[in-house]
């Protein structure tokens, strides 16, 4: 028995932090503070760079514990440092949990058969388990079967790919009429009805999907497409889009429910490298991404209150 | 300066073979011959189940080195095992690169900006490097192009998804009028043509495709929308694919070239654990391996022929 399911589990930082704010750790090797600027160094061993990734992640999980519900970071940094990197990655996954963080694992992994199951039993599963992970549709849904099964197991989530946040998400995933990522939504939400297991006490699965907080304009359809889907919005700050643009992926309030519910809104380097900003100058890298992680809870409570 | 570029090492691989068959190193644990069932012994401890896995792998590699001219390492299997099975995994890499044989890392790995950089230096680069990796094009060209720009640094190359070998396959990536795997394979065919720089001598890209043997009726039209780009078809043997259904893959020889040119035709399980199958009772596993591999060899040998 997993006990509280993802869903919920999610819901419930929410609800606690009053929040939908997350931060991504995207430990971008040339962006580190100074302190940590072992990790950019070629002449270091790959064991020394790797903990400066992980060393630099723990102060991050510190500053942002308790304000927050979840942390997303992000596999590739730490795959740069080959085993090294893995295993400062399951310090950093460790560390978050236990710092009452869910952790959403950004490793966007999709194989088939029993290639992936060993990617659910890698990432959600074991010592080191996410509490979610975003996974890739694009080798359907067979494809991503197995991360389903390891949800039932363990009482964890996935975030599937719909529409990303970058300039190129329009040259696959726009293609055909309807484009590809309404249909991927629509068997996004077929898929949840068809997986109660899944479906939270919240009214929400724990079957999430990828919406880029960069297209706006088309939030609220993807959310009306997939209405018991909880949407993960990366892109918001160094990308460009704002606090406005994104209540169209949530879902209006109840007199039960105060708390935001539906989404989650994620920046990485906006938070992670404020200190590099002009007016953050004079400040710690601490304090600096204290303050942008308070001015972004701020704006997306503002844009939200009137939900 | 990169030396030889994937492209031309490639074909000077199957010249050097005479054999388009390659093998998938997929160490699924409950699949391992008996001495490596330490694999699948949850009693013992990941370091000892990754060394089981880092163990076979490196006895199939002695088995078919000099025989073949690649093989196509599993990530997912490794990973399972967190930063041992990662450590494992770089072993194997650098045992089939010492070994002769080119190593096509089947990652499947697919982000943007700076993760998709992390992800290329993590297995195109640095010491436990591979000669190619897979990549999927869900997030579109931008997302690509860190690969692409490792491939010109390094003399690498890449496989990008275009239609997967499973029966799920069919349900995003025939989305669409034309479908959207023929719409990838244009753009990769278009991304070939403008990357002159991974072009090699031989005629072909750096810039391959994987389109599963399964879809056999289908290869032809494939190959003839990407013209100059090696494919990789998984999916023969375990999974149904026989000799017959890949021909349509392969570009026509010519009076200089007599080897097969154009593909290459994958085959994990049913080498692996050929030791399994009734036919190779009283075998050892690797004297069943290397029937199974032989098999294979003279069955795509014999039905290249005519080309």
């Amino acid at each position: 028995m997993p006990g509280v399911i993802f869903a919920d589990r999610l819901q419930a930082a929410v609800d606690r932090t009053g929040t939908p704010c997350i931060v991504g750790l995207d430990p971008h090797p040339e962006l580190l503070p100074p302190e940590f600027a072992a990790a950019r160094d070629q002449n270091r061993s790959r064991a020394e760079r790797a903990r400066a990734l992980a060393d630099f992640s723990l102060e991050v999980i510190d500053l942002v514990a308790g304000q927050i519900p979840a942390v997303k970071p992000q596999s590739a940094f730490f795959e740069a440092c080959g085993a090294d990197g893995v295993q400062a990655w399951e310090r950093v996954v460790g560390a978050a949990r236990a710092a009452g963080l869910l952790v959403i694992g950004d490793v966007k992994r999709g194989d088939i058969a029993a290639s992936a199951e060993a990617y659910a039993a890698a990432y959600l599963e074991g010592a080191a388990r996410c509490d979610a992970i975003t996974v890739s549709p694009f080798l359907g849904r067979d494809s991503l079967a197995p991360f389903l099964a390891a949800c039932r197991r363990e009482g964890a989530g996935i975030y599937c790919l719909v529409r990303t946040s970058n300039p190129g998400s329009a040259d696959f995933q726009r293609h055909g009429e309807p484009e590809l990522s309404f249909v991927i939504a629509d068997a996004l939400a077929r898929w949840s009805a068809e997986t109660p297991e899944l479906m939270g006490e919240c009214g929400l699965s724990s079957i999430g999907a990828v919406v880029g907080a960069t297209h706006g304009a088309e939030l609220a359809r993807f959310r009306a497409r997939m209405p018991a889907t909880p949407l993960l919005l990366p892109g918001y700050g160094a990308q460009g889009a704002g606090a406005a643009s994104i209540v169209g992926a949530f879902l209006p309030r109840t007199k039960q429910q105060r708390a935001p519910r539906g989404a989650l809104v994620t920046s990485s380097r906006a938070v992670l490298f404020a200190y590099r900003e002009e007016r953050h100058a004079g400040r710690t890298w601490q304090d600096a991404s204290r303050a942008a992680l308070e001015e972004m809870i701020g704006a997306v409570g503002a844009a939200l209150a009137e939900l």
